[in-house]
């Protein structure tokens, strides 16, 4: 099966959206975009061997690429609308790559995207993605605008299941289904996202890890703030506690990458979509940036992932 | 450096359209499109090892990355607006990463596009664009519509040139700057794709030889067609018969990849943009699709290049 052939049977479907006006196989697609409405893109790439194992499921292999796309949306409170995706294969074997595409288009199906550009190459497996989706003029959330008084929340799944899948990986621990669902089928937030529009004064998914995103929204924030955890409130994943003791629980949930939960600054007194939990709330900025239970991090923890490393 | 360090230092520039409301160094950027345009969107890659030699120059890989991903626009007639990267790197080498960004936003400005998105990761090198442009809604050109009576068209440069550069790099001739040229910095023809809206019923670009892509154009024609080529009026890349003789010529300039030329096919009698060469005709649909001096292609062309093999 050569590249033609391989797209127009994995990738090529009819689209679910009247606004695509050309698909898969021309040059470039076409679509038609909602006046009063603005454009909002990210890219993203999963890279075997870097942000996943070597040799991976192939619906984890989709599910996890696509969340971590879906989750950028998620964070800007963007609906989704179209996906083009860039597929770097070692060898062509049907069995994965059906796989794969069945999972990839369940999911675009799942979340009302349409895929409008596939590329696919030979080579060490990789694959890029680049998400699109549409917000109200105005109306998108970005990582400024945080201040002293608001509350901080979490939106999504618990914290640091993510980060433990990696030792089971390692051989560290044994299998565990909640961890390993964490880790290869992480869930956008998208409809909280969407309903945090004009709430939030500032949001970001949790992707490096809950602190170093923290510091991502303190470096844009509105006047010197610091932000005070409290580690009573954090939601840990399943037996992370019981597994590694409050300590070490504590380090994966706020250092652990790969959670794809959303961090918000919402100024108190607002109703809050029933999926959030407060973590924690933002003073005026003091000598730390973060303080957990009213102490400064420990020095010891790696803050984050950097995908670079 | 990290990957945030190298974003910002690389990678993050300020916009220069004012339609970019937010740029690098969100969770995603947003812009705002014009009413009564259409968004055109395209995905493609450069993967050293496989399009590109394995250890290369930064400034030819950003140029045939670039030249690559507009092509694609210029053949649907589209105006360049927006490009978003995804770029792995085995290491980290400052100067390798200097020249590829100096010479990806020099092109950026060239062409008038905003680098809106971008992702970095350590893997074997290979980088990844989407790249967006716009229409006035309804005049895009798509693959679709080539009929018998029209003319056939290349518009750019000659042909072949790219595909002698391999024999270049095969060690089988000796360097040539004009091939190198064709090869590592691909012009793509968007002042020619927007000058034939509204005058061409199809276009391709030719990435994967002519005569390949022209059967993209056969396969969408309307009604059957068959294409009558001229060896006389096939524009060779210099010294491309003197160096093969006129058979092998041949097949390098129809069967090739790579020359980003584009080819389109245009109802006689319309006046043609001067940079355009007129190859051959579209006759109703004979047993050969393609035609060359009224033969047959000869069977023991390779035809053309397939990214997946």
């Amino acid at each position: 099966m050569n590249e033609f052939e391989l797209i127009r049977t994995h990738f090529q479907r009819d689209p679910l959206d009247p606004s695509v006006v050309l698909g898969v196989g021309d040059d470039a697609a076409i679509v038609s975009q909602l006046s009063d409405y603005e454009t909002v893109i990210s890219v993203d790439s999963v890279v075997a061997g870097r942000h996943v194992p070597q040799i991976c499921p192939p619906d984890g292999f989709a599910a996890r690429l696509l969340g971590r796309g879906l989750s950028d949306l998620a964070a800007m409170g963007a609906d989704p609308k179209y996906v083009l995706l860039s597929l770097t294969l070692p060898t062509f074997e049907p069995g994965w790559v059906d796989h794969f595409a069945d999972r990839f288009h369940k999911l675009c199906v799942r979340f009302g995207l349409d895929l409008v550009g596939g590329d696919t190459s030979r080579g060490p497996l990789s694959a890029h993605i680049t998400v699109i989706g549409h917000v109200p003029k105005g109306s998108a959330i970005s990582r400024s605008g945080l201040r002293s008084g608001d509350d901080l929340w979490v939106f999504g799944s618990d914290l640091g299941g993510a980060r433990a899948y990696l030792d089971v990986l390692d051989g560290l621990e044994s299998n565990h289904e909640v961890w390993a669902e964490r880790y290869w089928r992480p869930e956008p937030q998208l409809v909280a996202g969407l309903s945090l529009r004009g709430m939030a004064s500032a949001m970001i998914d949790i992707s490096d890890g809950l602190c170093q995103d923290l510091f991502h929204l303190l470096d844009n924030s509105v006047g010197s703030a610091t932000v005070k955890l409290q580690s009573n409130l954090i939601p840990f994943c399943d037996d992370l506690v019981d597994r590694f003791g409050l300590e070490k629980a504590l380090e994966y949930a706020l250092t652990g990458g790969d959670d794809y939960c959303l961090l918000a600054s919402i100024p108190p007194g607002l109703e809050v979509p029933g999926c959030g939990r407060r973590i924690g709330m933002v003073v005026k900025g003091e000598s730390a940036r973060i303080l957990l239970d009213g102490k400064p991090l420990p020095s010891k923890w790696q803050l984050g992932w950097d995908h670079s490393r």
